[in-house]
Formats: C-alpha cells, structure tokens, sequence
C-alpha cells in the first residue's frame, strides 16, 4: 500500500491533485469518493474528512485539504531533475504564488463559483441573477489578465516552465468552457497544450473513470 | 529612497502588506492610493497597476500584485531569527498554505466578498439576496472549521508561532464583524490577541492614517 492516499475523484478539484501527483510520477492509492454521494457519508471518509470535502490527501501522517495548497506541498517535496513544477529562483516563486492566488480568487472563488451556484445549481443554492451577471462581467475582464501573459508566445503561463499555476489555471479554463463563459483564444490554445500532456491524460483516467 | 514601495492604503487587503512590512520590521515607502478615488487614475499608478488593483508592491525590479503572494513573498524572503512569519519544517508550511487558501477561499472570495458585493454595495453591483444568504450560511458554516483549532488553547491558528495565515484570518475576521456576520467567542479573543501586536499597531496607523 502507498504512503499516499488520495480521497476524491470526479470533481475539477481532486484533479488538480490527481494531475500533480501525475506530473511528479508519484504513485498513490485514489479512494474513488464523489462530492454529494453516499461514499461522503461513510464512517472511514469521515473519520479523514469532518469538512465533507474532497480532495483531501495523506502522506504518511500528514493529513491536507485545499487542493492549491496540496498540489504546492506535492511540488515544493517532491520537485527533482526528473520534473519542476515550482520555479527555484524567489522573484520565479512570487510569480507562481501571485498567478496561483489570482486564479484561485479572481477566476475561481469571486467568478466561476458564485456561477456554478446560482447559475448552474440554482435549485440548491438559490436564484440570484444579478450575481451571475456580475459574476460573468468580472471573469471576462479577469481573464484578460491572463491572456495577456501570452502575447510574447510563451508556452506556460510563467514562460518555458510548466508549473503549478498551469495546473490552476488549466482547471479553471475547463470550468470556464463548461459554464459558457467566453474564453479568448490564445488561451483556448494554451489549454489544448497543456490538456496534451501524458500526465493530464493519465490524471483524467484516474480521476474521471467512466469517462 | 527604500528599495520597497508599497502602493495602497486604506483597505484590508493592502493592510495585510503593511502588516507583514512591519512584523518583518522592514522599511518601505508608501504610496496613498486608495481604491474607488481619483489616485488611481494617475499615469503614475496606472504604469505600475494596469490592472487599477491595490495593493501593488515593489521591491526591487520586483512588482508583485495578489495581497497573499506578497505576504508570502516577504516571509519567504526576509524571515529572520529576529521574526519567523512561516514555519521552518515542510508539514508546516504545507499547513500554512492550506490555512491561507482556506481563507482565501472559503471565507473571503466565497462568502464575504459576496456579501460585499451584494449587501455592502449593491447600488454598483446589483441586489442577489439569495447569493447574500447564502454566503452568509456559508460563512457561518465555515468559520466552525478555524475555530475549532483553538479549542486546546493555542495563541495561533498554527500553535506557538505567529504566521502569515494568522495576518489572513484576522483580516477577514475584521471584516467579517464589519459585515455584521457572527464570530465565535473564541476567534473574538483570537482577534483580539492578534490586534494588540505592536505590528499590528503600526501598520494600522500606517495603512489607515486618517483614524
């Protein structure tokens, strides 16, 4: 059995980590847990998980929720030659954090998921178009940002590197497209490179079985 | 002229800077733009914050946006014996980080920025009262989950040690009570700890210099 366990599979989040550990070629055992589903109500995910929330992930004793802050405790440990997901020098890892907040705040929390509950889930969360409007304005300027990053042609967000904040910012586009937000297409370009890598392959595999 | 320029006054995000400049006891230059006024407008401003974003902050050829990447930058950068805003071992860090998004995430971008959108201001940002509602629920829900931490007895939310996560969890509590949202006797201690620092202290006369 690995030391690494993994609880969640099926959601835009438990994928970031799944997609990490990919990266990283980390072997880990997936328990196969879905947001609003039985498997959430059982003793065992309970007792690792009082929140009700995936993913969360163990490493020996190490217990972590937050899938921004596992991906980054996944990288910052387990970073080599073989594969960098965080820059080395410290102006490289503010970049990383600044893009890994942005995405997390601007595009994420403040846009796609007051959208996901009031536009997408509105029979849970309640009607509220007015949010959703201005949801939906805010990630179209927000986005912006972003994509303006690749005028130079860069491959990654922070240039040549492949890091953890194309982790992030991949997942978001996804949601975005799904949720029918406008995505420009130097950034749809973007995310068809990166969907390309064997790592997001076999991280969908392990995260999406049934699809 | 100091090396570091802090763009921002005036709000709880660019406190968060102040905060962790005067923890570190690091000197800086301010500069007094305050979000919503006529500053922002200035060729000056607008040729370091495209985005018309505070705080911006300059250290160096360095310009960092994103209030917790900044914070996280000058603790990574300028921890000292004298002044440890994050902790040494990797469990720790990963556990700061995790508190940070959980922050960010869960009580700021999804539940009080929503109900500043749409309670505080709805005359520019339209009325969503189910989204109000719900991010009040929200909130309630999830300011159990840092609350619960101090249930042993701890000063901090990591134990001993003053972090960065600390600097966010007192600034959202502050809006949080601003809000009118209710806090858990124990993180009104909390907070009331945490605001005695002489950094504390400082940085508010500093970012707030009118009251």
């Amino acid at each position: 059995m690995s030391q690494r366990t993994l609880w969640g599979i099926g959601s835009a989040r438990a994928f970031r980590v799944h997609w990490a550990l990919h990266e990283l070629g980390l072997d880990y055992e997936t328990k196969p847990v879905r947001t609003r589903t039985p498997a959430m109500e059982t003793p065992e995910f309970q007792a690792v998980s009082p929140r009700t929330k995936i993913p969360v992930f163990q490493d020996g004793d190490l217990k972590l929720f937050e899938s921004c802050a596992i991906v980054i405790y996944l990288a910052r440990t387990y970073d080599s030659d073989d594969c960098r997901l965080l820059p080395t020098d410290s102006a490289g890892r503010a970049r990383c954090d600044e893009w890994s907040y942005f995405v997390a705040m601007e595009l994420d929390g403040t846009s796609l998921y007051v959208i996901r509950r009031h536009g997408d889930l509105p029979e849970i969360y309640g009607e509220a178009p007015a949010a959703v409007d201005c949801a939906s304005e805010y990630f179209i300027r927000q986005i912006a940002v972003p994509d303006a990053e690749f005028s130079d042609g860069r491959p990654y967000l922070l240039g040549e590197q492949f890091t953890t904040a194309d982790i992030f910012l991949t997942s978001v586009l996804t949601w975005a497209i799904r949720y029918g937000q406008p995505v420009p297409e130097r950034l749809l370009a973007y995310r068809e490179r990166t969907i390309k890598r064997p790592a997001y392959q076999s991280a969908f595999a392990a995260c999406y079985p049934e699809q």
